[in-house]
């Protein structure tokens, strides 16, 4: 009973010294989205959060339900001239190219070791598959995970001189970050490869690995040596792109979103399951329009392309941000 | 710099009195591993927890590695005298029936329906299949997720009488709770089916939706009346067992478990991959030798089937845990 007593004391005081130390903490807070301009689509954001984070709320969602997710390739990070996977495929051919002497005469190789990207890409999604292939499958998941970490540690964007996880988009990553300190969990879903965005998505984005969906390709487990290793097959296994996003959702997560973002028709479906839930929703879509400091491009571009999901974002009131009116900053400083 | 001072005096005062409130707590602390004897599997358990989470301790791993998979079937629950999701197929096999007339005269039906269980599962893998096709596929996610959550509220195990999720091992339970408790995410990589199991894990081990691993159909996403649903097809999309479950591991988690726990040979793989990372590991297998509380079996076993597995743990020094000498208690009370 003494101990009780006691401890019931102490739990007082406790939450008396944490409300005025928490008081004097609100003196010092500063905008957690502070690359974002004032507007519609911030004060959405705002808004939503705190609709579902308030108890008493009739929005409120408890924390294990709050999953968001966002797509990677121009939602996250940029994607031109080309997907940045893409751009590390033909810079690995290259380096690749000297143990691989019949690649002189073997499209889309031949094209690709002369520089003529456009002429290797011509042969379309096969000729795609044939370099990822080439590319990414035949070593370890050990193997494959250093050559991604290595090749994101030096190469560099050819139009910004930037290396390519400096070309996140800094009001994602405080948005990210608003959604963890808010008690959400945050997930990428990417038509990308899972194995490629791991290495490097911790640090750009504060994601963990396990919060990493993407496309994959087969695996097999065996034994090397009396060590077992996993190593990457030429086949693809799932792709993580339109009606596959959902179906990925629901394969990892097991929990329909209640916040998603997006910037492509590649996005639309993730966005229409989310909304389709019942609660509080929050649905985005990134819109390029920063020709100066990023791109400008929507319904026309063969990356990245935004048609139906614009035409069904205005439709039905998703919050559409203008990357050049809306960004503060683009680029992390 | 008055702010930061007064801010300066809380937080020193908060520590002071968090430290008393958690001592005083300390007395009125229990076993987190009641159900356990105090033998060298609870001890071995113990020590690697002490081990990984003590900052200091060479073998200390930051939370965010500490990965914990577990295998379901004989690991965390019950599975004789037949996998526990194949009782589920055959009683939905019964309950539809009404609507499949054809299947009167057609296998593996026909023998099911006359109560002849052998007879139906005469045909092996194939007729199993059928099995599990006709009565986990051809419904919308939401729609089978009612189904299971129905039959685990309702359905009782022929010989204990208990409902299946009251046929959870509680020793397991308190080591999956303990773990959490020391920082550790725990997953379910099972053979069964992953939306067999989302519904009712979360109550029964507080393992939520996202961190549950297991066998997959393939799943299509359509719009239905204007409304996007996830439907489910008649087609294996992955088996999680034996090589698919490190392959799974790898594929959804991305990580390297330190702690794996299996029952058979179906989990040696996965215990392998978690026994050939670096640091400190725990590799647990829990072995059925208590034929008056639960079942005794192991090498000549058709469900469970413990032989190769074994042999390797015995011969590598991983934790065998003896049911019957180890738990002292098997279900929940």
């Amino acid at each position: 009973m003494k101990l009780r007593g006691f401890r019931h004391r102490c739990s007082r005081l406790l939450a008396l010294v944490t409300g005025i130390a928490l008081a004097a903490h609100a003196f010092a807070q500063i905008d957690p989205l502070a690359s974002w301009n004032d507007g519609a689509a911030k004060q959405g954001i705002v808004a939503f959060v705190k609709a579902v984070t308030s108890k008493g709320s009739k929005s409120f969602v408890p924390p294990a339900e709050r999953i968001a997710t966002f797509d990677n390739d121009g939602t996250l990070w940029a994607e031109q001239p080309m997907y940045f996977q893409l751009i590390f495929a033909l810079e690995r051919v290259k380096a690749l190219a000297p143990g691989h002497p019949e690649w002189k005469d073997k499209e889309p190789f031949a094209s690709l070791l002369k520089g003529d990207v456009k002429g290797a890409l011509a042969g379309g999604e096969r000729a795609m598959l044939e370099i990822v292939m080439a590319t990414h499958a035949g070593m370890t998941t050990g193997q494959f995970e250093k050559i991604v970490r290595d090749w994101i540690a030096t190469a560099k964007h050819p139009k910004t001189g930037r290396r390519y996880n400096q070309m996140i988009y800094q009001p994602m990553v405080e948005l990210l970050r608003y959604l963890r300190a808010n008690g959400f969990k945050t997930y990428i879903v990417s038509g990308g490869g899972i194995e490629f965005m791991r290495p490097w998505v911790g640090r750009a984005y504060g994601i963990p690995p396990e919060q990493v969906i993407g496309s994959t390709i087969k695996t097999k487990f065996e034994m090397r040596d009396g060590k077992p290793v996993i190593t990457r097959l030429p086949e693809v296994d799932f792709i993580d792109d339109k009606e596959g996003k959902p179906v990925a959702i629901n394969k990892f997560i097991g929990r329909r979103p209640i916040l998603a973002f997006g910037n492509s028709d590649g996005d639309l479906q993730m966005l229409q399951w989310t909304a389709a839930g019942s609660g509080a929703r929050f649905m985005g879509i990134v819109h390029h329009t920063d020709a100066e400091r990023e791109w400008a491009y929507d319904s026309k571009s063969p990356v990245g392309r935004l048609d139906k999901a614009l035409d069904e974002a205005l439709a039905r009131g998703w919050t559409v941000v203008d990357m050049k009116r809306d960004w503060k900053q683009i680029y992390p400083k």
